[in-house]
């Protein structure tokens, strides 16, 4: 069997207006800044509709991927994908980060795509369980949020990190015409444990 | 072995001022869009220092990539860089594409970064040498070629197409600040033959 | 009483769903590309909302402002919106452009936002009534305008041009937090005769 | 005499590799969301190159701008760029602001450039010395000095505050093609004390 390689349209997961998801390039460019391998062992924090989660799992189909996620609307969808797409290997976790991390395994990586606030918490609890050369990926939409973050990586001796600010506009097609439609910029901080 | 995942850093490779490189994330984009397997059998058209290619051939490695490239600056980079990586499924052709595509076996998926004012020759060539299934993904940076690549894909029945413009600012540390380096805007468009 | 200076705020217009509005930075940006002095005659295609064509005849206060525009909704929203500013050097035109230029007296500045695929014919009329240093400023959304109108551009011995490629992302205040709100990328293109 | 309008070109004034000088559409932008009229008293920290002050002097001709700047190689630039429009409404004071802010008279604007790390203290002195109404403009690069910035303007009961990202890119012509040039994201905060 062919190995994974991500990249699924948005269209292919289950959504709700109410759970925001991570949009196709977004997504590519965190799962791979997390470097994952066959045997990785992912942490997701504020998983959403799961998209990440299920192509980390994918990708790590030795390994496992532990979705955290606060919001009861978003945990049957992350359920449904996990089942359309045949990934086994991801456990939900229905709980607030940091709650949580401290009681997993060892981890090669995780995203943080949502912090509610605990941003410092969960960089904290997660650096705890990552081994030496992990990654930590945070996708940041506020300008509160990208700081605190870069503060939080700067801070830590045994961390150095990248960061990229990405903005996408995808083209709809309208009769001879292509139409851009802006999504928002993201910012992409990258923090490997050395 | 665990299979290659793209994104290698920029400053992996070997470089020259005047050959172009593509920058990181929009080279794992274009891969990712490409849709690349073990087996997959393509070609780069305007292959620069060969990041791409080498990064293709590293995904396709029961495949093959096939580099085209004009600049004969580039030729012996693109080499250095296959050797660097221990990359073998790999073959320079220098020519001025669209010369050098008719002879190439069928492809699976094609890659246009540099089209030297030939696009519509180069695409009409790849789209006879790739089999259903098969992806091109066009990277374009003037309003030219961005306008030139979406008539093409309109022209043609058995092509459906998408596309995205991604602008990366790249933050770099400056003390206890990260200041962004922008990245010129680019357009990906990635044509499916149906 | 003091000059007017561009910049009034989005939500100062009255709006209709259906008529699309050149929002505020873009709105500065477009008017400042022209160059208009007070004496100043304004041809505005596609004029929407009109509140381009209003703060473009704040700023020409003995000129005058001729707004085309075919979209009988928006029509009833140009006259409030210049009732509203106690614009009085406005003239609405309800007709599809080119219709309608050829009658106008010179011009010394021309906005072209929305062209429905008549650009050409639209710059043709216009560059017709313009006089030598006046300037045509095209907003253009899609990569065929902003093709179109380089390419229609390059063709005239008698205009230089520059153009810009502007993305806006407004922040909107969200408890501690600001969120940004993308905004398509427009690109500005002036043309001044020479 | 007719009224300045701002968005002279770049290469109007005079520069120096040494001395940053904001872009032309960011200058615009910056001047527009001052709301300057002819009898404005403006303090332009970080004036650079003086591009902003002389646009803002040439606007306030009745008023006045006092532009501090602590880099002794701009000092002589904003002498020779007012020298060059005739602008003699405009003081140079040689200083690290906030030092010179608490001397000035009182403000109906001001804009922030250059903080060198003293932002909360500049604008603190702005905010003694600025009339009820006038307006703060701040031009952002790092994501530091973005979040210090908003988090200042949302400790004050006194102020109320826009933000808006603008990622320019200019286009150049090379031969039928346009290539663009992607200039930083620029973070634009606007703060009016009420």
């Amino acid at each position: 069997m062919t190995p994974f390689v991500p990249g699924m349209d948005d269209q292919e997961f289950l959504r709700d207006k109410a759970v925001p998801m991570t949009k196709k390039e977004i997504r590519i460019l965190t799962l791979t800044a997390a470097r994952i391998d066959e045997n990785a062992v992912i942490c997701d924090i504020g998983a959403g509709t799961g998209s990440l989660s299920i192509e980390a799992a994918l990708l790590a189909k030795n390994g496992h991927v532990f979705a955290i996620e606060k919001n009861p609307t978003a945990l049957p969808l992350i359920n449904a994908n996990a089942a359309k797409f045949g990934v086994k290997n991801l456990t939900i976790i229905p709980a607030t980060a940091p709650y949580g991390i401290a009681d997993l395994p060892d981890l090669t990586a995780a995203f943080v795509g949502g912090s509610g606030g605990n941003l410092s918490l969960i960089i904290e609890a997660l650096a705890n369980r990552l081994k030496v050369g992990g990654r930590i990926v945070v996708t940041a939409i506020t300008p509160q949020t990208v700081a605190a973050c870069l503060a939080d990586m700067k801070r830590r001796d045994n961390f150095r990190y990248e960061a990229v600010v990405v903005q996408v506009s995808r083209l709809r097609r309208v009769g001879s015409l292509d139409l851009p439609a802006a999504q928002n910029p993201i910012t992409i901080i990258t923090g490997e444990k050395v």
